[in-house]
Protein backbone atom coordinates (compact mmCIF):
# COMPACT_ATOMS: atom_id res chain seq x y z
CA UNK A 1 0.00 0.00 0.00
CA UNK A 2 1.41 2.89 -1.16
CA UNK A 3 -0.02 6.49 0.37
CA UNK A 4 -3.00 5.04 1.30
CA UNK A 5 -3.76 3.07 -2.42
CA UNK A 6 -2.70 -0.31 -3.94
CA UNK A 7 1.21 -0.24 -5.43
CA UNK A 8 4.06 -1.98 -6.07
CA UNK A 9 6.39 0.89 -7.28
CA UNK A 10 7.36 4.60 -6.62
CA UNK A 11 9.18 7.47 -8.11
CA UNK A 12 12.93 7.55 -9.62
CA UNK A 13 13.50 10.32 -7.76
CA UNK A 14 11.73 9.10 -4.59
CA UNK A 15 14.03 10.78 -1.99
CA UNK A 16 14.06 7.71 -0.33
CA UNK A 17 15.66 5.89 -3.20
CA UNK A 18 18.02 8.92 -4.37
CA UNK A 19 19.13 9.95 -1.10
CA UNK A 20 18.29 7.37 1.64
CA UNK A 21 15.74 10.31 3.05
CA UNK A 22 13.66 8.64 4.53
CA UNK A 23 12.72 5.95 8.05
CA UNK A 24 11.78 2.52 8.38
CA UNK A 25 10.08 0.65 11.29
CA UNK A 26 9.44 -3.32 10.19
CA UNK A 27 6.53 -4.59 13.39
CA UNK A 28 5.86 -8.10 14.39
CA UNK A 29 2.23 -8.86 13.89
CA UNK A 30 0.64 -11.72 15.82
CA UNK A 31 -2.93 -12.81 15.89
CA UNK A 32 -4.00 -9.58 13.49
CA UNK A 33 -2.26 -7.24 15.78
CA UNK A 34 0.56 -5.37 15.04
CA UNK A 35 3.17 -5.64 18.27
CA UNK A 36 4.19 -2.73 20.27
CA UNK A 37 3.34 -0.70 18.31
CA UNK A 38 3.24 2.53 20.20
CA UNK A 39 6.89 2.12 20.51
CA UNK A 40 7.23 1.53 16.99
CA UNK A 41 5.35 4.81 16.14
CA UNK A 42 6.95 6.92 19.05
CA UNK A 43 10.58 6.26 17.38
CA UNK A 44 9.54 6.51 13.55
CA UNK A 45 7.81 10.15 14.89
CA UNK A 46 11.33 11.17 16.92
CA UNK A 47 12.98 10.65 13.77
CA UNK A 48 10.61 11.96 11.55
CA UNK A 49 10.80 15.03 14.03
CA UNK A 50 15.01 15.33 13.69
CA UNK A 51 14.91 14.32 10.29
CA UNK A 52 11.91 17.03 9.70
CA UNK A 53 9.63 15.05 7.86
CA UNK A 54 6.04 15.42 8.59
CA UNK A 55 4.55 12.21 9.97
CA UNK A 56 1.20 11.31 8.26
CA UNK A 57 -1.13 10.37 10.86
CA UNK A 58 -2.68 7.89 8.78
CA UNK A 59 0.23 5.27 9.73
CA UNK A 60 -1.31 3.72 12.76
CA UNK A 61 -4.75 3.02 11.17
CA UNK A 62 -3.28 1.82 8.22
CA UNK A 63 -1.27 -0.91 9.69
CA UNK A 64 -3.81 -1.85 11.79
CA UNK A 65 -5.70 -2.39 8.98
CA UNK A 66 -3.19 -4.24 7.15
CA UNK A 67 -2.48 -6.74 9.89
CA UNK A 68 -5.41 -7.46 10.73
CA UNK A 69 -6.01 -10.66 8.72
CA UNK A 70 -2.51 -12.10 9.63
CA UNK A 71 -1.94 -14.57 12.45
CA UNK A 72 1.94 -14.48 12.17
CA UNK A 73 3.91 -11.93 10.25
CA UNK A 74 4.95 -8.49 10.11
CA UNK A 75 4.61 -5.26 8.38
CA UNK A 76 7.14 -2.82 7.17
CA UNK A 77 6.92 0.67 7.08
CA UNK A 78 8.42 3.01 4.40
CA UNK A 79 8.35 7.07 5.16
CA UNK A 80 10.38 8.73 2.50
CA UNK A 81 10.38 13.17 2.21
CA UNK A 82 8.60 12.08 -0.96
CA UNK A 83 9.51 12.93 -4.56
CA UNK A 84 11.77 16.38 -4.91
CA UNK A 85 14.10 17.45 -7.26
CA UNK A 86 17.82 17.20 -7.74
CA UNK A 87 18.95 18.85 -4.77
CA UNK A 88 20.01 17.33 -1.20
CA UNK A 89 18.17 20.69 -0.15
CA UNK A 90 15.01 19.31 1.25
CA UNK A 91 11.96 20.62 -0.55
CA UNK A 92 9.87 23.61 1.56
CA UNK A 93 6.69 21.55 1.76
CA UNK A 94 7.39 17.72 0.98
CA UNK A 95 4.89 15.29 0.15
CA UNK A 96 5.95 12.04 2.24
CA UNK A 97 5.67 8.51 0.55
CA UNK A 98 4.49 6.04 3.06
CA UNK A 99 4.89 2.48 2.02
CA UNK A 100 3.04 0.08 4.20
CA UNK A 101 3.36 -4.17 2.86
CA UNK A 102 2.85 -7.04 5.45
CA UNK A 103 4.74 -10.20 4.74
CA UNK A 104 3.01 -13.65 6.42
CA UNK A 105 5.97 -15.78 7.69
CA UNK A 106 5.87 -19.21 9.96
CA UNK A 107 6.21 -19.06 13.71
CA UNK A 108 9.65 -19.52 14.39
CA UNK A 109 11.13 -23.53 15.59
CA UNK A 110 11.81 -22.86 19.02
CA UNK A 111 15.30 -24.55 18.48
CA UNK A 112 16.92 -20.85 18.85
CA UNK A 113 14.98 -20.36 21.51
CA UNK A 114 16.00 -23.44 23.58
CA UNK A 115 19.38 -23.94 22.03
CA UNK A 116 20.72 -20.39 21.73
CA UNK A 117 22.40 -18.66 18.86
CA UNK A 118 25.96 -18.89 16.95
CA UNK A 119 27.65 -15.33 16.69
CA UNK A 120 30.27 -13.73 15.06
CA UNK A 121 32.24 -10.74 14.42
CA UNK A 122 32.35 -8.51 11.11
CA UNK A 123 34.85 -6.79 9.65
CA UNK A 124 32.40 -4.47 8.24
CA UNK A 125 32.07 -1.15 10.60
CA UNK A 126 29.25 0.69 11.77
CA UNK A 127 29.02 4.21 10.47
CA UNK A 128 29.65 6.66 13.56
CA UNK A 129 27.55 9.85 13.72
CA UNK A 130 25.63 11.69 16.53
CA UNK A 131 23.13 13.22 13.89
CA UNK A 132 21.41 10.39 12.61
CA UNK A 133 22.42 7.68 15.84
CA UNK A 134 19.57 5.55 17.60
CA UNK A 135 16.89 6.23 13.83
CA UNK A 136 15.95 3.30 11.91
CA UNK A 137 16.64 5.62 8.43
CA UNK A 138 17.10 3.61 5.29
CA UNK A 139 20.55 4.19 4.68
CA UNK A 140 21.63 0.52 6.06
CA UNK A 141 24.82 -0.26 3.49
CA UNK A 142 26.92 -0.88 7.03
CA UNK A 143 24.53 -3.92 8.01
CA UNK A 144 24.35 -5.01 4.22
CA UNK A 145 28.09 -5.00 4.15
CA UNK A 146 28.64 -6.90 7.66
CA UNK A 147 25.71 -9.48 6.83
CA UNK A 148 27.52 -10.52 3.22
CA UNK A 149 30.47 -11.66 5.11
CA UNK A 150 29.05 -14.70 6.08
CA UNK A 151 27.06 -17.26 4.21
CA UNK A 152 26.99 -20.36 6.96
CA UNK A 153 23.82 -21.30 7.90
CA UNK A 154 24.87 -21.73 11.15
CA UNK A 155 25.87 -18.69 11.82
CA UNK A 156 22.82 -16.51 13.36
CA UNK A 157 24.15 -13.06 13.85
CA UNK A 158 27.47 -11.13 13.01
CA UNK A 159 27.98 -8.13 15.82
CA UNK A 160 29.33 -4.72 14.27
CA UNK A 161 32.33 -2.34 16.03
CA UNK A 162 32.63 1.27 15.41
CA UNK A 163 35.78 2.33 13.84
CA UNK A 164 37.35 3.29 17.47
CA UNK A 165 36.74 -0.81 18.31
CA UNK A 166 33.69 -0.56 20.35
CA UNK A 167 30.52 -3.28 19.69
CA UNK A 168 27.62 -1.26 18.66
CA UNK A 169 25.09 -3.99 17.94
CA UNK A 170 24.21 -7.23 15.49
CA UNK A 171 23.28 -6.52 11.99
CA UNK A 172 19.58 -7.34 12.64
CA UNK A 173 19.57 -7.07 16.36
CA UNK A 174 20.61 -5.15 19.97
CA UNK A 175 23.41 -6.45 22.63
CA UNK A 176 23.26 -7.22 25.63
CA UNK A 177 25.54 -8.88 28.09
CA UNK A 178 25.06 -10.23 31.68
CA UNK A 179 27.39 -8.16 33.84
CA UNK A 180 27.07 -8.72 38.32
CA UNK A 181 23.36 -9.35 37.90
CA UNK A 182 22.54 -6.41 36.04
CA UNK A 183 22.58 -5.89 31.93
CA UNK A 184 24.72 -3.65 30.29
CA UNK A 185 23.94 -2.82 26.57
CA UNK A 186 25.71 -0.62 24.16
CA UNK A 187 25.60 2.82 23.97
CA UNK A 188 23.73 4.41 20.79
CA UNK A 189 24.30 7.94 21.14
CA UNK A 190 27.06 7.75 18.17
CA UNK A 191 26.01 5.48 16.39
CA UNK A 192 22.95 2.11 16.08
CA UNK A 193 19.94 1.73 16.24
CA UNK A 194 17.58 2.27 19.19
CA UNK A 195 15.54 -1.03 19.01
CA UNK A 196 11.97 -1.32 19.99
CA UNK A 197 12.72 -4.70 21.52
CA UNK A 198 15.47 -3.20 23.16
CA UNK A 199 13.39 -0.66 24.88
CA UNK A 200 11.35 -3.28 25.99
CA UNK A 201 13.60 -5.27 27.53
CA UNK A 202 15.02 -2.68 29.71
CA UNK A 203 11.87 -1.89 30.80
CA UNK A 204 10.83 -5.08 32.50
CA UNK A 205 14.40 -5.64 33.45
CA UNK A 206 13.89 -2.84 35.02
CA UNK A 207 10.54 -3.83 36.53
CA UNK A 208 12.37 -7.25 37.81
CA UNK A 209 14.69 -4.64 40.06
CA UNK A 210 18.05 -5.52 37.43
CA UNK A 211 19.58 -2.06 36.20
CA UNK A 212 20.78 -1.35 32.30
CA UNK A 213 23.89 0.25 32.07
CA UNK A 214 23.96 1.82 28.60
CA UNK A 215 27.87 1.91 28.07
CA UNK A 216 30.89 1.70 25.68
CA UNK A 217 31.43 -2.49 24.92
CA UNK A 218 34.48 -3.61 23.62
CA UNK A 219 35.20 -7.26 22.38
CA UNK A 220 37.09 -8.18 25.52
CA UNK A 221 33.61 -7.42 27.69
CA UNK A 222 31.80 -10.15 25.64
CA UNK A 223 34.62 -12.29 25.98
CA UNK A 224 34.33 -12.02 29.29
CA UNK A 225 30.80 -12.61 29.85
CA UNK A 226 28.63 -14.95 31.42
CA UNK A 227 25.42 -14.10 29.52
CA UNK A 228 24.96 -12.48 26.10
CA UNK A 229 21.55 -12.06 24.14
CA UNK A 230 20.44 -10.22 21.30
CA UNK A 231 16.88 -8.43 20.67
CA UNK A 232 14.88 -7.61 17.53
CA UNK A 233 11.15 -6.61 17.08
CA UNK A 234 10.50 -10.01 15.30
CA UNK A 235 12.27 -12.25 17.44
CA UNK A 236 12.13 -11.38 20.51
CA UNK A 237 15.32 -12.42 22.55
CA UNK A 238 18.25 -14.65 21.20
CA UNK A 239 20.09 -16.21 23.57
CA UNK A 240 23.52 -16.72 22.71
CA UNK A 241 25.35 -20.15 22.86
CA UNK A 242 28.20 -19.34 20.92
CA UNK A 243 30.70 -16.40 20.43
CA UNK A 244 33.10 -17.02 17.79
CA UNK A 245 35.13 -20.28 19.02
CA UNK A 246 33.62 -20.08 22.39
CA UNK A 247 30.60 -22.16 23.67
CA UNK A 248 28.17 -20.14 25.98
CA UNK A 249 25.55 -21.44 28.55
CA UNK A 250 22.53 -19.74 28.77
CA UNK A 251 22.03 -18.17 31.80
CA UNK A 252 18.88 -17.71 34.39
CA UNK A 253 18.57 -13.87 33.70
CA UNK A 254 18.18 -13.89 29.95
CA UNK A 255 16.15 -17.24 30.54
CA UNK A 256 14.02 -14.80 33.13
CA UNK A 257 13.37 -12.31 30.48
CA UNK A 258 12.75 -14.08 28.41
CA UNK A 259 9.80 -15.56 30.49
CA UNK A 260 8.99 -11.53 31.11
CA UNK A 261 9.00 -11.32 27.31
CA UNK A 262 6.17 -13.64 26.80
CA UNK A 263 4.16 -11.68 29.61
CA UNK A 264 4.08 -8.79 27.41
CA UNK A 265 2.89 -10.69 23.88
CA UNK A 266 6.36 -11.94 22.59
CA UNK A 267 5.36 -15.82 22.79
CA UNK A 268 7.88 -17.42 20.61
CA UNK A 269 10.61 -16.94 23.45
CA UNK A 270 8.79 -19.62 25.43
CA UNK A 271 10.93 -22.84 25.28
CA UNK B 1 15.59 4.72 -18.40
CA UNK B 2 15.32 1.93 -16.10
CA UNK B 3 17.40 -1.46 -16.92
CA UNK B 4 17.76 -0.17 -20.77
CA UNK B 5 14.21 0.62 -21.57
CA UNK B 6 12.08 4.05 -20.62
CA UNK B 7 10.81 3.87 -16.81
CA UNK B 8 9.92 6.56 -14.04
CA UNK B 9 9.37 3.95 -11.48
CA UNK B 10 10.91 1.16 -9.48
CA UNK B 11 9.78 -1.97 -6.79
CA UNK B 12 9.35 -0.43 -3.72
CA UNK B 13 11.23 -3.73 -2.79
CA UNK B 14 14.42 -2.40 -4.54
CA UNK B 15 17.22 -2.30 -2.09
CA UNK B 16 18.25 0.80 -3.25
CA UNK B 17 14.68 2.05 -1.52
CA UNK B 18 15.07 -0.49 1.24
CA UNK B 19 18.19 -0.28 2.22
CA UNK B 20 20.53 2.26 -0.03
CA UNK B 21 22.27 -0.28 -1.33
CA UNK B 22 23.74 1.00 -4.13
CA UNK B 23 25.86 4.01 -5.73
CA UNK B 24 24.78 6.65 -7.86
CA UNK B 25 27.25 9.41 -10.19
CA UNK B 26 26.12 12.83 -11.40
CA UNK B 27 28.26 13.23 -14.68
CA UNK B 28 28.12 17.23 -16.82
CA UNK B 29 27.06 16.71 -19.87
CA UNK B 30 28.32 19.70 -22.76
CA UNK B 31 27.93 19.35 -26.03
CA UNK B 32 26.35 16.08 -25.98
CA UNK B 33 28.77 14.38 -24.45
CA UNK B 34 29.57 13.44 -20.62
CA UNK B 35 32.39 15.08 -19.00
CA UNK B 36 35.15 12.69 -17.61
CA UNK B 37 32.85 9.90 -18.21
CA UNK B 38 35.83 6.90 -17.91
CA UNK B 39 36.78 8.66 -14.31
CA UNK B 40 33.21 8.49 -13.19
CA UNK B 41 32.61 4.95 -14.59
CA UNK B 42 35.77 4.09 -12.92
CA UNK B 43 34.60 5.55 -9.49
CA UNK B 44 31.35 3.24 -10.01
CA UNK B 45 33.62 0.54 -10.96
CA UNK B 46 35.79 0.59 -7.64
CA UNK B 47 32.58 0.75 -5.70
CA UNK B 48 30.50 -2.35 -7.23
CA UNK B 49 33.54 -4.27 -6.33
CA UNK B 50 33.94 -3.02 -2.51
CA UNK B 51 29.87 -3.63 -2.76
CA UNK B 52 29.99 -6.77 -4.55
CA UNK B 53 27.33 -5.78 -7.33
CA UNK B 54 28.16 -6.71 -10.78
CA UNK B 55 28.91 -3.47 -13.05
CA UNK B 56 26.41 -3.79 -15.94
CA UNK B 57 28.45 -3.06 -19.09
CA UNK B 58 26.22 -1.11 -20.98
CA UNK B 59 26.05 2.13 -18.91
CA UNK B 60 29.09 3.69 -20.72
CA UNK B 61 26.94 3.46 -24.07
CA UNK B 62 23.95 4.25 -22.49
CA UNK B 63 25.34 7.16 -20.49
CA UNK B 64 26.38 8.64 -24.25
CA UNK B 65 23.11 7.84 -26.20
CA UNK B 66 21.18 9.63 -23.47
CA UNK B 67 23.69 12.88 -23.57
CA UNK B 68 23.85 12.76 -27.44
CA UNK B 69 20.87 15.43 -27.80
CA UNK B 70 21.79 17.51 -24.82
CA UNK B 71 23.85 20.95 -25.32
CA UNK B 72 24.26 21.30 -21.04
CA UNK B 73 22.85 19.75 -18.39
CA UNK B 74 23.83 16.32 -16.50
CA UNK B 75 23.35 12.81 -16.30
CA UNK B 76 22.50 10.80 -12.93
CA UNK B 77 23.42 7.03 -13.02
CA UNK B 78 21.41 5.26 -10.32
CA UNK B 79 22.81 1.71 -9.65
CA UNK B 80 21.40 -0.75 -6.82
CA UNK B 81 21.78 -3.81 -6.05
CA UNK B 82 18.26 -4.35 -7.78
CA UNK B 83 15.01 -6.12 -5.89
CA UNK B 84 15.76 -8.55 -3.04
CA UNK B 85 13.93 -10.09 -0.29
CA UNK B 86 13.61 -8.42 3.36
CA UNK B 87 16.73 -9.41 4.25
CA UNK B 88 20.19 -7.46 5.14
CA UNK B 89 21.91 -10.36 3.77
CA UNK B 90 22.77 -9.22 -0.79
CA UNK B 91 21.10 -11.69 -2.74
CA UNK B 92 23.31 -15.28 -4.39
CA UNK B 93 22.63 -13.30 -7.78
CA UNK B 94 21.30 -9.95 -7.82
CA UNK B 95 19.63 -8.77 -10.56
CA UNK B 96 21.08 -4.81 -10.29
CA UNK B 97 18.90 -2.05 -10.80
CA UNK B 98 20.16 0.68 -13.35
CA UNK B 99 18.57 4.26 -13.75
CA UNK B 100 20.00 6.61 -16.08
CA UNK B 101 18.24 10.19 -16.07
CA UNK B 102 19.30 13.30 -18.03
CA UNK B 103 18.36 16.82 -16.61
CA UNK B 104 19.09 19.86 -19.20
CA UNK B 105 20.08 22.98 -17.29
CA UNK B 106 21.40 26.62 -18.33
CA UNK B 107 24.63 27.76 -18.27
CA UNK B 108 25.43 29.19 -15.26
CA UNK B 109 26.12 32.91 -15.12
CA UNK B 110 29.76 33.52 -14.74
CA UNK B 111 29.31 35.49 -10.87
CA UNK B 112 29.94 33.15 -9.04
CA UNK B 113 33.68 32.12 -10.98
CA UNK B 114 34.09 35.58 -11.08
CA UNK B 115 33.61 36.97 -7.73
CA UNK B 116 33.39 33.79 -5.46
CA UNK B 117 31.06 31.72 -3.24
CA UNK B 118 30.11 32.54 0.49
CA UNK B 119 30.59 29.33 2.90
CA UNK B 120 29.19 28.32 6.26
CA UNK B 121 29.61 25.75 8.95
CA UNK B 122 27.16 22.79 9.33
CA UNK B 123 26.21 21.93 12.30
CA UNK B 124 25.69 18.06 10.92
CA UNK B 125 28.05 15.76 11.30
CA UNK B 126 29.02 13.47 8.18
CA UNK B 127 29.09 9.89 9.26
CA UNK B 128 32.68 8.25 9.33
CA UNK B 129 33.20 5.11 8.23
CA UNK B 130 36.23 3.33 6.32
CA UNK B 131 34.40 0.74 5.37
CA UNK B 132 31.97 2.90 2.88
CA UNK B 133 34.20 6.49 2.52
CA UNK B 134 35.20 7.87 -0.68
CA UNK B 135 31.96 5.90 -2.31
CA UNK B 136 29.04 7.89 -3.40
CA UNK B 137 26.41 5.50 -1.90
CA UNK B 138 22.66 6.06 -2.16
CA UNK B 139 22.64 6.91 1.86
CA UNK B 140 23.68 11.00 1.84
CA UNK B 141 20.83 11.44 4.53
CA UNK B 142 24.16 13.16 6.38
CA UNK B 143 24.43 15.94 3.32
CA UNK B 144 20.12 16.07 3.36
CA UNK B 145 20.46 17.00 6.73
CA UNK B 146 23.48 19.81 6.63
CA UNK B 147 21.80 20.48 3.65
CA UNK B 148 18.70 21.61 5.33
CA UNK B 149 20.35 23.82 7.96
CA UNK B 150 20.08 27.47 5.76
CA UNK B 151 17.65 28.66 3.38
CA UNK B 152 19.87 32.21 2.62
CA UNK B 153 20.62 32.16 -1.20
CA UNK B 154 23.28 34.27 -0.61
CA UNK B 155 24.99 31.11 1.08
CA UNK B 156 26.30 28.82 -1.32
CA UNK B 157 27.68 25.88 0.40
CA UNK B 158 28.13 24.34 3.90
CA UNK B 159 31.16 22.63 5.11
CA UNK B 160 30.80 19.34 6.62
CA UNK B 161 32.89 18.23 9.88
CA UNK B 162 33.56 14.75 11.64
CA UNK B 163 32.34 14.29 14.89
CA UNK B 164 36.01 14.68 15.61
CA UNK B 165 36.22 18.34 14.06
CA UNK B 166 37.92 17.46 10.76
CA UNK B 167 36.24 19.41 8.06
CA UNK B 168 35.42 16.80 5.42
CA UNK B 169 34.07 18.46 2.45
CA UNK B 170 31.04 20.22 1.48
CA UNK B 171 27.54 19.12 1.26
CA UNK B 172 28.31 18.69 -2.56
CA UNK B 173 31.63 19.52 -3.33
CA UNK B 174 35.17 18.53 -2.19
CA UNK B 175 37.36 21.44 -0.27
CA UNK B 176 41.04 22.47 -1.20
CA UNK B 177 42.86 25.07 0.30
CA UNK B 178 46.00 26.86 -0.35
CA UNK B 179 49.05 26.07 1.86
CA UNK B 180 52.45 27.70 0.86
CA UNK B 181 52.06 27.50 -2.77
CA UNK B 182 50.52 23.42 -2.33
CA UNK B 183 46.91 22.49 -2.25
CA UNK B 184 45.85 20.44 0.89
CA UNK B 185 42.23 18.43 0.66
CA UNK B 186 41.12 16.95 3.25
CA UNK B 187 41.73 13.19 3.38
CA UNK B 188 38.89 10.76 2.43
CA UNK B 189 40.06 7.61 3.92
CA UNK B 190 37.28 7.18 6.74
CA UNK B 191 34.64 9.72 5.16
CA UNK B 192 33.75 11.70 2.56
CA UNK B 193 33.25 10.98 -1.07
CA UNK B 194 35.87 10.69 -3.51
CA UNK B 195 34.90 13.58 -5.98
CA UNK B 196 35.88 13.19 -9.74
CA UNK B 197 36.28 17.21 -10.25
CA UNK B 198 38.55 16.45 -6.91
CA UNK B 199 40.67 13.83 -8.93
CA UNK B 200 40.95 16.36 -12.14
CA UNK B 201 42.00 19.22 -9.68
CA UNK B 202 44.60 16.83 -8.15
CA UNK B 203 46.23 15.99 -11.67
CA UNK B 204 45.90 19.27 -13.43
CA UNK B 205 47.33 20.82 -10.09
CA UNK B 206 50.40 18.26 -10.39
CA UNK B 207 50.87 18.90 -14.04
CA UNK B 208 51.67 22.54 -12.79
CA UNK B 209 54.10 21.42 -10.49
CA UNK B 210 51.79 21.47 -7.39
CA UNK B 211 51.46 18.95 -4.37
CA UNK B 212 48.18 18.22 -3.00
CA UNK B 213 48.67 16.79 0.79
CA UNK B 214 45.68 14.90 1.93
CA UNK B 215 45.46 15.29 5.46
CA UNK B 216 43.42 16.03 8.22
CA UNK B 217 42.01 19.74 8.05
CA UNK B 218 40.57 21.57 10.72
CA UNK B 219 38.37 24.44 11.07
CA UNK B 220 41.12 26.93 12.32
CA UNK B 221 43.66 25.74 9.35
CA UNK B 222 40.36 27.22 7.21
CA UNK B 223 40.75 30.44 9.01
CA UNK B 224 44.42 30.99 8.58
CA UNK B 225 43.99 29.89 4.68
CA UNK B 226 44.65 32.23 2.06
CA UNK B 227 42.73 30.54 -0.82
CA UNK B 228 39.76 28.15 -0.77
CA UNK B 229 37.89 26.53 -3.31
CA UNK B 230 35.99 24.09 -3.73
CA UNK B 231 35.10 21.24 -6.56
CA UNK B 232 32.47 19.82 -7.92
CA UNK B 233 31.84 17.60 -11.58
CA UNK B 234 28.52 20.06 -12.38
CA UNK B 235 30.86 22.69 -10.95
CA UNK B 236 34.63 22.50 -11.92
CA UNK B 237 35.73 24.85 -9.49
CA UNK B 238 34.18 27.59 -6.78
CA UNK B 239 36.73 30.04 -5.35
CA UNK B 240 35.47 30.77 -1.81
CA UNK B 241 35.41 34.62 -1.11
CA UNK B 242 33.36 34.68 2.53
CA UNK B 243 33.78 31.61 4.92
CA UNK B 244 31.30 32.59 7.67
CA UNK B 245 31.75 35.89 8.39
CA UNK B 246 35.14 36.62 6.58
CA UNK B 247 35.72 37.37 3.29
CA UNK B 248 38.69 35.89 1.64
CA UNK B 249 40.47 37.31 -1.38
CA UNK B 250 40.47 34.86 -4.73
CA UNK B 251 43.95 33.90 -5.13
CA UNK B 252 46.06 33.39 -7.91
CA UNK B 253 46.16 29.71 -7.30
CA UNK B 254 42.48 29.34 -7.71
CA UNK B 255 42.63 31.66 -10.57
CA UNK B 256 45.64 29.26 -12.45
CA UNK B 257 43.93 26.02 -11.30
CA UNK B 258 40.33 27.45 -13.15
CA UNK B 259 41.93 28.53 -16.15
CA UNK B 260 43.50 24.29 -16.30
CA UNK B 261 40.05 23.37 -16.00
CA UNK B 262 38.80 25.26 -18.98
CA UNK B 263 41.40 23.83 -20.65
CA UNK B 264 40.47 19.99 -20.43
CA UNK B 265 36.66 21.14 -20.72
CA UNK B 266 35.18 22.62 -17.94
CA UNK B 267 34.68 26.10 -19.85
CA UNK B 268 32.19 27.48 -17.06
CA UNK B 269 35.27 28.59 -15.27
CA UNK B 270 36.71 30.68 -17.50
CA UNK B 271 36.14 34.19 -15.94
Amino acid sequence: MINGAPGKSISVRDRGLTYGDGLFETIAVRHGKPRFIDYHIERLSAGCQRLNIPRPTEIIDEVRQIAAGCAFGSVKIILTRGVGARSYAPPERPTPTRIIGLTAAQPPSGDVYESGVAVRFCRATISTNPALAGMKTLGRLDQVMARSEWQDVHINEGLMCAEDGRVICGTMTNLFFVHDGNLRTPDLARCGISGVMRRVVIERAGLCGMDCAEVDIYPEDLRGAKEIFLTNSLIGIWPVSQLEDSPLEIGSITRRLMTELVKVGVAECAV
